[in-house]
């Protein structure tokens, strides 16, 4: 399935400060953050590329884009893919998705698969041997509807 | 438990080209890797860093570690801890440790956990509000000895 006709996918802009932050809190906890800290943010993501050998390409670091509502304007879905250059298969790099968010309006329409194809279509262009990304239980299914498999446990610790 | 006195912990130098790539063939496929790449590699994780509001402190986006056998020069373990600066949790930060690996000549004697201590020592210390990292279930175990706890499901994707 590609994008329907009312909907765009691009990069997150400056712009995007209250929309953003607004769609994240599906996931988790945002906080209180300045509008200057969000620019701040995105010049540092803007500017943060990966090493690459052959210099053939850019590689970003880290790749947030939305979804958008032509019609409103309105952030449909956000998420990011952020990329790691390794030692382990051959200097290889690994992409990882990272908060993934489809604004609760625009759950169940098909732009959360969109948006992980796109981040995949990412890494992939990158030259990434591998997208790994970690998820609830309750979402293993939709991720299998991405093409992704079930591939280890994930561990954390906190403060 | 602190490292034993025959041991010390540094970050990864040039000169550990061949033990460090020899180390983690315990993990997975390491390939050719020519030593001006691992050089350039270096170069690359030595001066990528991340943006930090405040400005107090430089924190590293990567972090690659060995622990040395001082008897014989001989590298015992390596692992890396890469720092991501998110959107949520008040632009926080988020560590993810890995290619976590013990020669197996010194598998067994405390030396990963004293590893997996020493990278969720510098991702604390940056200010990381969570620490992550994605493991066989055969290996829970041993991360439940680091202390760290279940998060969720690893999915992958490969090319
Ligand atoms: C999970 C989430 C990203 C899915 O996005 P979405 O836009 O609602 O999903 P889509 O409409 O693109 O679904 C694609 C396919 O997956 C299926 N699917 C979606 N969520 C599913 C779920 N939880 N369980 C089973 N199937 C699911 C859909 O039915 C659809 O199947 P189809 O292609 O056969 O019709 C979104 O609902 C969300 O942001 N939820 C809240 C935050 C969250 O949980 N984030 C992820 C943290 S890991
Ligand atoms: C897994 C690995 C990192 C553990 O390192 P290690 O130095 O052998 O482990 P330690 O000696 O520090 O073990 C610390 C504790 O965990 C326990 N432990 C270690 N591995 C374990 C396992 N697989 N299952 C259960 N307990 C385990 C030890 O018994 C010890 O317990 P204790 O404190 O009660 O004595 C190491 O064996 C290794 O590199 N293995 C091969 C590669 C690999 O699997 N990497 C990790 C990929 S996710």
């Amino acid at each position: 399935m590609s994008l329907p006709d009312n909907f765009y996918i691009r990069r997150v802009e400056e712009r995007d400060f209250e929309q953003v932050t607004e769609t994240l809190k599906v996931l988790t906890t945002v906080g209180t953050i300045a509008r200057a800290s969000f620019s701040k943010l995105l010049k540092y993501w803007n500017e943060a590329t990966v090493w690459d050998e052959n210099n053939d390409k850019q590689i970003m670091q880290y790749n947030p884009i939305v979804i958008v509502d032509r019609r409103t304007e309105s952030i449909a879905a956000t998420g990011n893919i952020l990329i790691e250059r390794k030692i382990i298969h051959e200097l290889g790099l690994c992409g990882h998705i990272e908060d993934i968010a489809v604004n609760s309006k625009y759950q169940g329409q098909g732009l959360g698969k969109l948006l992980i194809d796109q981040l995949v279509a990412i890494g992939f262009g990158y030259g990434c041997y591998k997208i790994i990304l970690d998820c609830d239980e309750k979402n293993v299914k939709f991720y299998k509807k991405c093409g992704f498999g079930n591939a280890g446990v994930e561990m954390q610790i906190r403060k």
